[in-house]
């Protein structure tokens, strides 16, 4: 972790007209609706496995009867170009209707649109995407065509496209190739099929997941000589982009949004803060009122999972290893313990370290009957489950998602996701918060793709804090939220821009 | 309403050995569990319809294939008993296994059961039931079986009966008529089959809607002659009772459970504070931080959803008639608003009065696009949805339970189990919350079946407090709460027996 | 307290045209405001002994240098009046100058004047008072005067009388009879005063700790034929009228305001929810967060505590001995345990149970070094604070209101207030809530005054839920709040008065 | 504020045995206590001005009585001394008292010296401090004694001297200088009688403010030669700081302590949380019961200020330049206004932005009558309180810190402190929050004096997050808080220290 020094991009690239916060009461014409749609939306941070299975990705109009492989079929979109491989066109209409929902939920993209289709920051682009294709992921891309972007798009998980949706994309001319259900050589083949065209070489990458820019860093090498940047998304993605960047290897400037502001504080803090409740309801009916929750780590995730329990009227307990966020637990109203001290009375067993064997089998082992085990953390590492595949135990699958664990004694434990997480398996991603992450995507690839010579080098950024409030200035109108813009006075007084960026390097919000 | 004058029972009634509040630390042997079961758990009070549909109750083993109405089929138990009429005597196993889960989830039910067993409380009991039957029903018949009542049972809904559950009652002895399905004229056969017994008599009912009570003294008014009294656990039952008490026509005692402190606090309080989050995630995948969100109604149920959505960064605005809950509301942080004032800016609009068309045409016209409408009251009234089947609105289901109303000009409202219970259409109740129940209807039994002659007269009572207080202490193992007693001197010094009750009629809570 | 049946007074009096509820947007011309005015304000429930000190109650001009006694001064008023006996007449501006800040504060008694001074509903009412004298209780007074009573005022306590506003009062006319400091000798005479008096006879009574109805009991029993009832308003000066009734003797009807909603809710719940932390904070100035804390009772009062210290993050646990209060308590998020279970560990313990000794000697022994020890309960009793008076502890007075009581090991703890009402000796009583007292009180005179025979016997009442209903919307113009009216539809779907009462009488809020 | 980089003192320094976190069991054996001593703690970052006035700085001895300045004064410890020049030196035995009772508070500076005090990690320091002089002041002086370190001490400002502790220090032999009451002449001798000493040359400076480093500079800048490091408290003296290093001035090694986490989250969040209520309450008794309230700035002090005026019934308004802040207060339940919008209509403002003129004259004439305006920001610009000095307006001083400023039609403003920062002029610091500061600052001292040649340069540094961590560390035994060790293999896995640092630099906290 010790490269992870987070370089912030410089703050004094040019901010054109249409980026201007605006601080006029903004009167939203399109609200934030929550759906369907959001139902079948994915985290972005997954791409660690490109096979992970996704409970809720269910596509509406999957008659599943249609055997015949993508790849084998021909197919015209209405304009007569079969530049694309999805699984099945007709399919188009659905989608289209899809998207048009989302896009009433993405307000900030929209708003992007209409400020910055003018300018077209993004003429000459050719962006080559890797990503969950949803409704969601459409309005991103439809955004990037419309400030001038050409684009070619694969999926980066073989089980989470929508198909409706890549047949939407596909009809009104987007070269897409992905479906739900591809084989691992389908996986390839859509990702090569967007990178080797003839007459077409991409000059940025968007990716999550970093498959994509393995694929050309291994296949392709020279095609790094005309890309501008690469905008990468997932924990993974990023981790591999570091270690590259570390040996040297890194030849074009990385953008990691995975770490700006809004991005951790959405995707952790207030998203966590819903879904711990949303997930263990789902998958377990239970109530929470007067339960006996420890919760392992106490970062952002913690803290979300931690103020919502306590909300509901659980009784929560924390585990930490560092004294700083501890010392934070206490003064928050939660014990401090240590997992051995509570495991016997504890209700519910809740892990967001990051870290692995959290929970051990002999932590298992004391567990009262009926305790639920889950995990909200990074990985699937945190709660040992590979130590519960012994003969003693029986596993019976009593819901989807939900497993008993019984002892011999009759003991059971109540274990969600196989110690998955339990907010990417058992519950939803707000459309809300997708809506952050492509917005944050798609300012990020402007800025890769219009920042001049030496600005950024053969390195790893963060977001400009600029683009970062940017991004939530886009956002606050959701709320009907009105910001103050600072005077000249005290905008000299401060030492600030009126126009931000407002904080130093260093804050920590 | 007036009267409602909720005559609580006399507390001078002999508390036997068994029902004295232990003190001692607890230890709990069978903890609570949320899981699968939880899923397909009903309420109980919504019997004002024997029809209502139920989307979660969903059975198991339904192959649905054995189109054979019960009624036509010839079945056996194991002891070649024929005296039920249930879907299918062979899911019994499969039902038993439910019954067992929810024995560990219901510690109550399960100590009177310990506690009481020996003194038999019910030995003669000839209790004739109408109930939702699900497997936390099967454990109260169980238990009044083992405190040595004879049951019958019938279900207080067409659609709500799990049929292995059933299977697994009649197998065990239990004369059980009803499966899902039922038609309105198996509905009133099953019941006859209760009643209409020869050489067996009820002497207890005890009802859930008040249907069975209706058909006694429709058809076999008789019968009361012998009945020593009606427990009753709806709202609507209840209702007819008190009706029939003003006119003169209740000739036994009636227990009225619905008003009892424990299961007030926790169906409306408590319960809804945890289902309104979990109704309006699991139909809509919305993000409750910075939505603007209007209550309708601040009494119980408000004041749980409102807590809950303040707790999860909801802004929130309360309406309300009466200046008491008005005041109370203002001291909890809630503007107190008229529903004309904020309808164009919330996000959300939940109704929780009990009143009709508090939510009217107007009101639905001037909200904003995608707005969540729904109800978390007592019935259906609340919202007038009749006022939206108008040809310029355009209905779209978009997935169950979620309504698209859309106006000509584009604009949808989000209507949510077109305007019935949020609470009972989209999200479960849990366990814990039946067993209060189960185990407050266990109790009213025993009490009016031992009351000595005088102390019930043909009237409806409340539960005496001190058995509203007995039922909350066999709740506490379950948080490992520990009572304090009171010593001798203090309870002189409060005047108090040391056993309870605690307080006096008026008191709050 | 099984005689405390709180029988509540008949809701079918007449509604006069000044009482209905406003529902039309009240804009508010005066605002509460708190000033220093609030400092010096009194509890009303306290007169159990009249001669409580009062850390708070000083005077603004008490120069202090004046020894003269009172009752040997010739004074009067500039109008020649000397029918009255007070400290010092020439303050009377500056008490003239607190009331017109209180009067700002209490808008609920303006409005009544308001309203209520052209049907003058108390013409021809000749009250006698005994309370707290400060400037609420002259807004009080003054309201009184404006409805067409006449009045005569003693103190209800030897220290709490404010000089300058018994000043203004005695200049304005009225008869009052208090200074600060009175002997007991002097505090009968002052009574005696009051009603002893030539030519003039009361025909109500106002008491606060039922002292002054004690003293006509005693000396002039024959006054009771013409007095029309007493309004009481302190839980000790209830007791006594409850005892009166049950032994046959209480000889006109009695309003116990003490226990109507609005007053319950403010006095207990939400004042004690600020107070807590106001009184822990001006003595010990320590600091909330991830302190740990136990609370004995969880009653309004608890609840309040409770809700206060979790907020501001301590870790709370709670004692109890009733099971329901218990399972609130668990269903809140607080551990239920025994006093003894916790005691060595906590920071902090609260007692707020009306009970006695429910911390002993044995508990105070086993606590920690520096756990703070306070009282929110009823009486001074709930400590045992007279086993600390043994020689082997130290006592030290650290702070006013705040002793150390040393171990021989040095272990000390720190005890605040001697165990007395911490939020009486260290905190402040809002305006707010003396509004609300003081408006209950002039209604529920106007009710006895003007119940037409018959209505009320001689016995102790609750004030009309009406009249409850009522105190409560005068103070919603206070919060800009805005109350809903019932459509006629509505208000015959649920049976109700447009008007109000608004709930059955067991209706617990 | 772009010079603001904050570099972080490298990680790579040694950790000594004594430094390592403890995460056996840590009994504590002195607990913190609130004491009256907390009373008088000043905060340290208020050194901008040196003659700011402090209400609580009460002195407990002070006869006033003796006029004759110390300066005149020929004194003698009992050790014949007279290297110090105090108010009285024979208070030392009151002041003695009461830094043995602030021992009891600063269960970290002692667990320090007791850890450390073998290895003497301050052998051959020679420290000149310049601090308020409070007991708290004195356990650090004292801890630095015990771990080797020659001091010499002045005060930072005139006013906040505790004589007693001043002469309890001198009587112990530690040269102080510094009394309540001095003028600036005496200001600057008594710094001067600390670095212009025969025979004895500073090698360490500990300010607060600057005042100190700036007198070096001005008058002795050879000194600097020997001085090996600065450590600053205050943002005042912070400021300077990087000043000089951006001037190229700056000669040695500074350690901003201001901006280290725990004091950062402890002084803004956790501190503002509570003192906003309690300097509220105790200047102006007000009930924060469904108020309306318009904070400014949703940084860590406002974020504070809204959590407990939110947990309080508070209806909270929010405003913010920042769109990322803005989106958090969304976020957290906060609608974003413009102050324009609210302020005719909120009971109180509150400034926290460290801006200026946020509250502006125009803002102040709306204001609805009896709204409270105060400040809790950085200086005491925020409000416009010049604007008020005008003829037109009456300014009434109702009591301490508490004026009434009235407009020709009577309305009143009620401005608390004269817009002066609430919590340092009308409530207290915890000296929980001292404890940490002092802690800080010792460590800071131990690293510079340590620390090898090179490894830091002429620059303004922050603490090691290493020793943050250990600061807050030491401080877990006060709430019983038991910390998790890392296994190696997890340690392995996450490529951390066992030991720490555990999070990256950019980590938000």
């Amino acid at each position: 972790m010790e490269n992870w020094d987070g370089k912030e991009g410089t703050s004094a690239f040019h901010v054109p007209e249409w980026m201007q916060i605006q601080f006029a009461d903004q009167k939203q014409e399109f609200n934030k609706r929550p759906t369907k749609i959001g139902r079948r939306s994915l985290s972005r941070s997954i791409s660690q496995s490109s096979t992970d299975s996704y409970s809720s990705a269910a596509s509406y109009t999957d008659s599943s009867d249609d055997e015949t492989s993508p790849r084998d079929k021909q197919q015209k979109n209405s304009k007569g170009s079969s530049d694309f491989c999805v699984k099945n066109i007709k399919q188009a209409e659905f989608g289209r209707r899809e998207i048009e929902i989302a896009e009433q939920e993405m307000p900030a993209l929209m708003a992007l649109r209409k400020r910055a289709q003018g300018e077209k920051p993004l003429a000459g682009a050719k962006i080559v995407g890797c990503t969950h294709i949803t409704a969601q992921t459409a309005v991103l891309m439809e955004t990037l065509g419309a400030l001038g972007a050409q684009c070619r798009w694969a999926a980066c998980n073989i089980y989470s496209t929508l198909n409706e949706v890549a047949a939407a994309l596909a009809e009104s001319g987007f070269p897409v190739f992905a479906w739900k259900g591809e084989s691992e050589d389908d996986f390839w083949w859509c990702i090569d099929r967007c990178v080797n065209v003839e007459g077409w070489q991409p000059n940025m990458i968007l990716d999550d997941g970093g498959d994509l820019t393995h694929w050309i860093y291994k296949k392709y090498p020279n095609m790094f000589k005309k890309i501008k940047g690469i905008v990468e998304e997932s924990v993974t993605g990023v981790h591999r982009l570091y270690q590259l960047s570390k040996a040297g290897k890194l030849c074009v400037p990385a953008m990691n949004v995975n770490d700006s502001v809004t991005k951790q504080k959405f995707d952790n803090l207030y998203c966590c803060r819903e879904s711990i409740l949303d997930g263990l309801k789902r998958t377990t009916d239970m109530m929470f009122g007067g339960k006996q929750v420890v919760v392992c780590g106490y970062g952002e995730v913690g803290k979300g999972c931690c103020a919502a329990l306590k909300a509901m009227g659980s009784i929560v307990y924390v585990t930490e290893i560092d004294p700083i966020c501890a010392l934070q637990a206490c003064m928050d109203g939660f014990r401090l313990v240590k997992l051995n001290e509570v495991i016997r009375q504890v209700d519910i067993v809740i892990t967001c370290t990051g870290n692995k064997n959290v929970v051990t089998r002999e932590h298992l082992d004391r567990m009262k009957n009926s305790c639920i085990v889950c995990n909200m953390g990074h990985s699937n590492t945190e709660i040992d489950v590979a130590s519960l595949r012994t003969p003693e135990l029986t596993w019976e699958r009593v819901r989807s998602q939900v497993d008993h664990v019984i002892w011999p004694d009759g003991k059971r434990i109540v274990l969600l996701a196989e110690g998955r997480l339990l907010n990417l398996s058992c519950s939803t991603v707000p459309t809300f918060v997708l809506s952050i992450t492509a917005t944050t995507q798609a300012l990020a690839l402007i800025e890769l793709y219009n920042a001049p010579e030496g600005r950024y080098k053969q390195d790893v950024y963060l977001l400009p804090k600029k683009m970062d409030e940017y991004v939530a200035s886009l956002h606050l109108p959701t709320f009907d939220a009105h910001l103050t813009e600072l005077t000249d006075e005290q905008a000299k007084y401060l030492g600030l821009n009126k126009n931000g960026p407002f904080k130093p390097n260093y804050y920590r919000y």
